[in-house]
């Protein structure tokens, strides 16, 4: 835990800062089934100093150093063990120098367990004011005050090096998948690619790993060659980036098997940024992913959207202020073991602040449930069967055109 | 605790739904002391169906069922015994007979610990559009929706033993005491004082008591008559209204001492409502008042104001972004066990949500424990010794002009 607080620097070949491990691969077929068990999903066990991330694992996201309106207690009890945090919203406010020098980003927001940053790549392309993009790096103004700002790969590494996150990732330019031309994306792609080997170039920090971003959109060759491209380099994980974005399910599958047919064999962690739909999810483990992030649960709970089998509940809706059940039944989070639907119903009509973390701890417990659940099916050899199951509820959800 | 959920309606005497115990009481002087030892403070223990509250003692406010940004958990965590929640709000939105179809107020926020609700007569006037007052109550229009409203002594009542609170107060008609004349504050003494007489009628639920509220604002005659009309009345306790508003500290002493000199030997509990800031609380408390509630600590929690001994900090100031110590050394809340300063400064500045629950832990938790102290100096028959020790600390602060 020392280099959480002083990072140290020395020359000495440094242990592996993160390992990770393939408990159980399905390959192409499982074993036992038919051939409508196919599957690529895969249990694993990724190890960090901060602590064990059984995977398929689901991570929280921390934008400003604090997965907005919970605390650690309540991140641990919703079953996290890896968050991740932005490099762009921490480098902009407070500073990466200043989290530096209070210790580090495990200190500074209280959380013992993993962290993995992101390159700043994304928000750098969404939120900065006054965009141009050139061979070394981006020019832009913070969305914050207006101030200059420039991110380069080697930019990006030092700042995710002074946050001190367990695993950092490669500074990319990521293109919306859908709406991008091919000469957008592979122009995007190439440049990754450069930026990629700038990255590990820059890298220094030893007791953190750093993952790649495989890129390519859409395009079946773009993203066949950039898996080759990034896999052939020493990193310690691969990132998909450039999905979870307006592709369609069945876009993004393709590009998924795509990326994994070509990993084969390859050990390392799989990581699919901006992913967090529970289906969603559901699918990606199914196409051999073992990590994921999104905003999503948290961002809906805040709007009073409620996650529940099969679909969910808008506590905005009136009918909900007679309704004296938990949200669910048996759900270990704090909302549903002491509070109606009811009282929160109320608390989010009043604008109180409660409403916000009640439901935020509500929807990260069940989507960090789901995956436990996911996990279990892996071990227990059930998994194909899982994914018919639920499948199978979202199809009748989505049929009834009824929320529940 | 079936009252909670399906108030009982017989005809069998009950026993007292509250009882209240003076433990030590110093009368006029500190029997061992000089005479700069005078004081008029006492120690007790109000007990209810749902728990001890040791006197002197604050309530937090819990506005619509929830004091604002925190969970139970929290506010027990702070040391809070007992909250008040508002009359006026509630019956707005959602509404006390829905709370009451949902088990009453206790079950509703899943608070186990007292309740004290106030009247709505406050809120009615600090609050309500196109305000009426006749001899039989207020008519005003909801702040929320326009929605023409009606409260009455009775309603109140009737209103209040829907939320079921372990303490009911009577609706009242409070001004503002320095900026009122001397008419409109008899005007409002009398109404007051009629209107007592048929809170007392209404009231029948024999499981929650009833406070009755002494008015007269700053006229020495008029709070005298006040204090000998309200304490004839069999009420279970007896509040001080139409201060903590406008008046200097040394015109609100002045009105205490009139009504606590008139209430004498009287062994109910007295609860002066709308006070918070520390220091005029331990002056209240030496005056002889047992109960306290106010909003104050939370509001300036929630604006970055943090409370500590002999000031304050204000976390908006850019000073404390590179401050690694915790908001008060040795503190035993959430906010200052686990975070720096710095922390809550980047929270405060991010306007994350975190920071209001973090801040309000704090000064909730400063005000509960400072009060603690005043009890166990009262225990200890020191109270006068710490009183001068606060206020020579305070005068100190004063002049220097800083919060610190």
């Amino acid at each position: 835990m020392t280099a959480v607080t002083s990072p140290p620097r020395t020359d000495a070949p440094a242990a592996r800062p993160v390992s990770f491990e393939v408990l159980r691969s399905f390959g192409q077929s499982h074993p036992a089934g038919p051939a409508a068990d196919a599957t690529r999903a895969r249990l694993g066990r990724l190890t960090t100093a901060h602590g064990v991330v059984e995977t398929p694992q689901f991570m929280p996201v921390g934008t400003n150093a604090t997965v907005k309106a919970l605390d650690p207690d309540d991140l641990r009890e919703a079953g996290a063990t890896m968050i991740l945090a932005n490099t762009y919203h921490l480098a902009l406010r407070p500073g990466h120098e200043r989290i530096a020098r209070l210790g580090g980003l495990h200190r500074f927001m209280a959380w013992d367990r993993g962290i993995l940053t992101d390159s700043g790549g994304y928000q750098v392309v969404s939120l900065g004011d006054r965009l141009t993009i050139d061979d070394d790096g981006v020019t832009f103004r913070s969305h914050l005050d207006g101030s200059p700002q420039r991110f380069t790969p080697a930019y990006s590494i030092a700042v995710q090096e002074a946050l001190g996150a367990d695993v950092a990732v490669c500074f990319d330019q990521p293109v919306p998948p859908h709406a991008s031309s091919r000469a957008k994306v592979s122009e995007a792609m190439t440049r990754t690619h450069r930026w990629a080997e700038r990255c590990l170039e820059a890298h220094q920090r030893p007791d953190q790993a750093l993952f790649g971003i495989i890129q390519g959109g859409l395009e079946p060759d773009l993203r066949a060659a950039s898996t080759d491209f990034i896999r052939a380099l020493p990193f310690d994980g691969l990132c998909i980036g450039g999905l979870a974005g307006d592709e369609t399910g069945v876009q993004r599958r393709a590009a998924l098997d795509i990326v994994v047919g070509r990993l084969a064999d390859d050990p390392r962690p799989r990581y699919l940024m901006g992913l967090g739909s529970p289906l969603d999810l559901l699918d990606a483990v199914d196409a051999g992913l073992d990590l994921f992030d999104s905003v999503l649960p948290a961002r809906v709970a805040r709007n009073g959207t409620l996650w529940v089998p099969g679909g969910r509940l808008n506590l905005r809706n009136a009918g909900f202020l007679d309704d004296p059940r938990p949200v669910l039944q048996d759900c270990p989070c704090r909302l549903c073991r002491t509070f109606s639907r009811a009282y929160l119903a109320h608390l989010f009509r009043a604008n109180e602040l409660l409403a916000y973390r009640l439901a935020t701890c509500h929807n990260l417990t069940f989507t960090l449930d789901f995956m436990a659940r996911i996990r279990s099916a892996l071990a227990a050899g059930t998994f194909p069967r899982l994914r018919r199951e639920l499948q199978a509820q979202a199809a009748v959800t989505d049929a009834a055109g009824e929320p529940l």
